[in-house]
């Protein structure tokens, strides 16, 4: 078996792939929540001067990247691949922000996990010297994700409790083989997990088991400690998909409630903007992690976390169909070492 | 810079990563075409036993996979990693494959770039001894492509002749660390190409300059002579696609025309089958390379090989926002080493 492999599920990086510089956009409603001092760039309107909201989408996405690699002082010429990927139809954001930046890309879908399956990927190619730099980013859009997934804005339908909030916002991270900042040490890729949820307004319900099965399969290949954490940030479960997790995976033995936080109640103040369950989109946990997280890990404010971008891998065909929804979650462990 | 890198795009894997197997499935329409013979499977009915076009389709990829992993006398819990992606909204058909499979799973998204972007990834995270086995695939389904991108089916509507024709089959490689056959020995990865085409009917026009920028980075990055390939098969292109490339190529003095096809014609009749300009979605390069490349090279008959998977990155959504047609492609060269 590979030396880079411990256990069934996780890899250990070796060669400390390291996050040199991250860069976060979100919309006015995120601007004021209590995360906001974090982002880089709070958009006063969420068309963002385009025609579109996809449009917008992807001007928030190009945004991130250059401004991640602007941070670095990295031009887009020194960048080997852009690793990226959203919610929308063909990844027309990504795929537009690919155009427009000229880096060989990779296209990627996790849905709301694909913040951290980019992280995933870009480590490794790092880790193996295959690339110098990497940048990879994902976003999400309120008003995007609603008329595709859901209804037009327009109708003004109103959702169960249990429902969750999609973040117009975007993140980016540049990871590199060399430089100062955090390094990937781990990470553990997620199986496709479906305890037969077929509610497309409780994810949080529907994508709980996928972050149980991938947060269980780290701490039982490398014995990890729970505690030995600052963070582990689940997202995005919501309110009620927070509550099961930690419920569940305490009854398998794993006890990370100390530590534990969901990237879809960090992005809203649940209790004054009216999100229901909380934060969703592939946003959500890009831009918590991109401003918020980030920055704590920078000033050593956190010298260990975990990201488990959850994602539910649903369409509206599928829906349609009658099926039940399958998620995954992946699981990136990021340290300062010292 | 790494050491793996040469030029400015391309990578040179080191500890050659072989494709211990391959497998595909195919429709009845495809199964009368010239390359019959070498496919695993032909279905006698579109439908393969299911509900729905996107069962069907999601069915046929996990045939597909799990063929290639028992004709290499592996179980899918040996596998470490799925990599896989269609063209169908939020990747109905992997991802309900990957639920199927349990196999730690990323998707990606590069409309019918996807085969060739999948080896490329399952070949660097192999050859960076992250995995041991990857399975990495892709299908596409006539008639869950019409109705997304399309029309459905039952208008009857009339198409152009430049259009292609969606191509209703899967493929999958096995990629490993050891074993017996053929190794992907380069790859470059494709920026996204936008030479101003929005006509979906014209996807070989759209395509052609993305497959032309690949092909050129790799000449340019190796030195490499195009007379030295037995085989460079881009796919899918079709007819004018092809045309265009090889002209445009030749321009730029690399001249590809001694032995280069496209997948696109080889999956077809074009005289007898109707096709217009010949095959086009995921399953196009996917099975004619799982299925008559791969046997080509197993057999020594083929000893060095580039496929160039190549994929228009629109949606319906941004055709109707008026858009023009991003599109990418990318290289992977694999060899018989003596």
């Amino acid at each position: 078996m590979s030396t880079k492999r411990i256990g069934n599920r996780t890899v250990k990086l070796q060669n400390g792939p390291t996050i040199i510089s991250a860069a976060s956009v979100v919309g006015p409603k995120e601007g004021k929540g209590p995360k906001s001092e974090y982002f880089d760039l709070i958009l006063d309107d969420d068309l963002y001067g385009e025609k579109s909201w996809e449009l917008s989408e992807s001007k928030m996405v190009q945004t991130a990247m250059k401004k991640a690699a602007e941070k670095a002082g990295k031009k887009l010429e020194d960048i080997n691949y852009l690793i990226g990927g959203d919610l929308i139809n063909q990844l027309f954001p990504a795929s537009f922000a690919a155009r427009e930046l000229q880096i060989p890309f990779f296209g990627i879908y996790g849905a709301c996990s694909t913040m951290a399956e980019g992280m995933c990927l870009s480590s490794m190619l790092i880790d193996g010297g295959f690339a110098d730099f990497i940048l990879s980013g994902t976003s999400s859009h309120y008003c995007t994700a609603e008329r595709q997934f859901r209804f037009p804005l327009e109708l003004g339908n109103q959702k169960p409790m249990t429902a969750q909030w999609t973040v117009t916002g975007a993140g980016s991270v540049l990871i590199s083989s060399k430089g100062e900042g955090p390094k990937v040490k781990f990470l553990t890729v997620g199986k496709v997990i479906d305890k037969g949820i077929d509610d497309g307004n409780n994810m949080g319900a529907a994508m709980a088991p996928a972050a149980i099965d991938t947060i269980y399969a780290y701490f039982n290949d490398t014995k990890d400690d729970p505690n030995s954490f600052d963070l582990i940030a689940t997202g995005d479960l919501g309110k009620l998909g927070k509550q099961i997790t930690e419920d569940l995976l305490k009854e398998k033995g794993i006890d990370i409630s100390n530590v534990y936080t969901d990237c879809g109640i960090e992005v809203f103040d649940l209790e004054e903007q009216d999100v229901h369950c909380g934060g969703s989109g592939c946003g959500c946990s890009a831009s918590i992690f991109a401003g918020y997280i980030y920055n704590k890990l920078k000033n050593k404010e956190f010298n260990k976390v975990m990201l488990v971008s959850t994602g539910a891998l649903l369409s509206p065909t599928s829906t349609l169909q009658k099926q039940t929804i399958p998620c995954v979650a992946h699981a990136v462990v990021i340290v300062n070492e010292e």
